[in-house]
């Protein structure tokens, strides 16, 4: 296969894509342009470089540039930013510090990614304002804990992390978002010792998440000293220079440092630019192939839509495995073995402090009704374990269910960390995708022992519980 | 509806039947009959209350008796063996203190569970020679364990659970089988000081589960000072009144004590003597509403079989879900909506020290074959969280699939205990209910953060490994 496959962004899609077809297709010749210095790096774990737990940001790379080289015979171009797409000519056009290039290709991968969301208010350009899309973000977020702690009178090894208890805090911050990063971020700030200020737009945290499961989590956030503010839309962030406060509608908090988590947004303007279309989330359309509208041009990662299992429709959710995932199947197509990529289930985790939440599917009853649904949801506290044993605690189950088919349209589950919320999301994964009822799924013959849950698992009370409400 | 519904066995199956009938249509007149005075009790917890976990075994008691009689308004009769069913007349006889009643049936349960297996060995009727089939059962064992420790010159309460690191250990022990019970009561016997020898005359211990589970839970075993004794059968109980030794071919091991966790056989009689059938697994056979070939008489739990969901084919296979679930079905067709009762998957899951495992579906190739299948396997080691996040061990999964199809039949999973191994055997038994295929699974959206797993779960690597294999 005298042939060249071209992949635009080396990290999860990409590189997936780039190593699977070069594993598959040996003779294929793989070139990726990567604008940045870091490529397969695991982003996800940032918050918890931040918070001191992982010490270089090396450790988060999953396979260094030299092993693409090297072992894996791939053309990795570290530095080269893709400035155009030719899809008459199948060429892109690639800038360095060495000049242009263009590369001919027989397959092309979009793999751009997606960027973080600036709200547009006034203060956002202030020193001490950060967000945390990028390998480079999470080295300044670091530095700057690491100037703080170091100027912070109080700092000791051992000092927990509950702020308002000590004398000397460091900080105040603001989070601004309650989503994965805004959470994640607020663990590792109050890990640090800062006084954490969490602002949230809408009224709850979590929104992907059914309510109950964001009244968990903003409760646990207040038990561990996060000040959450909901229903506190940001309309400012105060300061001369540097950052001074964050600015609601209600109030005015001091606050020495700004993380902005409010999203991210598919970076689209290269393909938007070559005449390769977006789907209705404003990400680019792709087929179960996860191929373009234009022949041989594929896209897949944070800068994709991909057809949802349980609606049908497409929706974006910029998540690492669909990356990795999508990714994959399209190097495996590339290397002549079509392969459908499978869809999205909207799946997410996250952990906050001492709790973990999951949630797959449709939970939100807005967005089940769009699909042509009539949604209705229950939501249990189960023991996690046999309620003897020793060790254990509660398990909160959201299920949501279509009321005239039965069928499991999604679930939101949160327990304390390691009671087993996120793990327990995979059956659900499961009864999604295979778009089965809650009577099926509360049949299911699920392990059980006293360690480890009751006799019947939280995730088969809920199917029992829904069930009778149908 | 003027009609009685008789429950023969107040365990899991009997009571979870006996309340779901009773909730569902209240004019039901529900008699249940057991003839020991336990009922609804959680057998599998009795390791926990030997170790010295639980206090009372009062605590393993889901109901008690007088809130079924009156919250619930069943009539339970504790005390009272059935001791023969009339089909015809539509009556069973019980005995009791008082002497024998004849009790007329509209519908009737027999839910007469198991009885452990006595090897037929000489020996086994020696002082200190136990099982653990019933609550009497635990009693004594607890009690055993207490004796020992009060007679033990080095009982501390600070003392680790390495026996052999130990100058004065209670024991030496036997525990003859490497199941369930043989391996959660070596954990219990361990953690109270005593010198365990665990007696397999398998291979493996854990017969249902992958080989690679099997080896690592062995390995496991033997770290924390269980020595482990395979292709060991035991030929007999050596001592004159009291036990002094286990014996097999090859040695002799002097013990204290000898725990029989050889399995357990159906409790069949009461239905054999009134012509009920019993199925090619040797307990009773039933249909998808658990109801024997006699109409209106059902059957449930651990004294019969039920059709496997993967090989449609009757499997004995007597856990506590299986009988909580069936018996509730029962009782949703007594009160008049028949509900099919659903299949069984075979999965099991235990925790053995500091690690846990979980299996289902058919991941033994013989069964596979026998059941039509092609089947090919393959083990993976993968880690249970992010590479880079601090904490973590490593699940290794079995997955077993048809080479053709490329249907999941089975898997087993083992992992450090916390880990994760049997949460996320979840997945694998909506897998192998669903009967999808590898490339299926491999495309499932897990959920995904650094704290719980890979961005591919260890699931769907092992889904997408053996996928390569096919």
């Amino acid at each position: 296969m005298d042939e060249t496959f071209v992949v635009i962004g080396g990290d999860a899609a990409g590189m997936s894509a780039a190593s699977k077809a070069k594993r598959d297709e040996p003779d294929l010749d793989v070139v990726v342009f990567e604008k940045g210095r870091w490529v397969s790096y695991g982003a996800c774990g940032l918050p918890y470089y931040i918070k001191g737990e992982i010490q270089t940001l090396d450790e988060l790379v999953s396979v260094p540039p030299e092993e693409f080289r090297e072992e894996r015979d791939i053309d990795l171009r570290t530095g080269h930013e893709v400035i155009g797409i030719d899809p008459d000519a199948r060429t892109v056009t690639a800038r360095s510090d060495d000049g242009e290039t263009i590369q001919p290709y027989d397959h092309l991968l979009i793999a751009t990614g997606a960027a973080a969301v600036d709200p547009s208010i006034d203060g956002i350009d202030l020193d001490g304002v950060y967000t945390l899309g990028s390998m480079t973000d999470g080295k300044e977020l670091r530095e700057f804990v690491a100037r703080s702690r170091e100027s912070s009178p109080s700092d000791q090894p051992d000092r927990g992390p509950a702020c308002q208890y000590l004398e000397n805090c460091s900080g105040p911050v603001g989070v601004v978002g309650g989503g994965y990063i805004g959470i994640e971020m607020a663990e590792a700030l109050v890990a640090n010792d800062f006084e954490v200020h969490l602002f949230q737009r809408d009224d709850r945290v979590l929104n992907g998440f059914s309510r109950a499961t964001s009244e968990a989590v903003a409760e646990h956030l207040e038990e561990q000293s996060v000040s959450v503010y909901l229903n506190a839309e940001v309309e400012s962030i105060g300061g001369s220079d540097a950052v001074e406060a964050v600015l609601t509608a209600d109030e005015r908090v001091p606050v020495e440092m700004v993380l902005l988590g409010t999203g991210v947004r598919p970076r689209t303007d290269l393909a938007e630019n070559a005449g390769i279309e977006l789907g209705p989330t404003g990400a680019i359309a792709t087929d179960e192939y996860r191929e373009t509208n234009v022949p041989n041009v594929y896209a897949a990662g944070d800068c994709a839509e991909a057809e949802h299992v349980v609606t049908g429709e497409p929706a974006y959710v910029p998540l690492a495995l669909t990356a990795n995932r999508h990714g994959r199947a399209i190097g495996q197509t590339v290397a002549g073995t079509p392969s459908e990529a499978g869809g999205i289930a909207g799946t997410a985790a996250v952990k906050a402090f001492e709790v973990e939440a999951a949630r797959t599917g449709v939970v939100d009853h807005d967005e089940a009704r769009d699909a042509g649904f009539d949604p209705v949801s229950k939501t249990i506290d189960a023991k996690s374990r046999a309620g003897y044993y020793p060790e254990g605690g509660t398990v909160r189950v959201t299920l949501t269910a279509d009321r005239e088919s039965g069928r499991v349209l999604g679930g939101s589950l949160v327990s304390e960390y390691g009671e087993g919320a996120v793990h327990r999301s995979h059956a659900l994964v499961g009864a999604v995708t295979e778009a089965i009822t809650v009577d099926e799924l509360s049949n299911y013959d699920l392990a059980y022992a006293p360690p480890f849950n009751t006799t019947w698992d939280p995730i088969l009370t809920a199917a029992k519980v829904l069930g009778g409400k149908l």
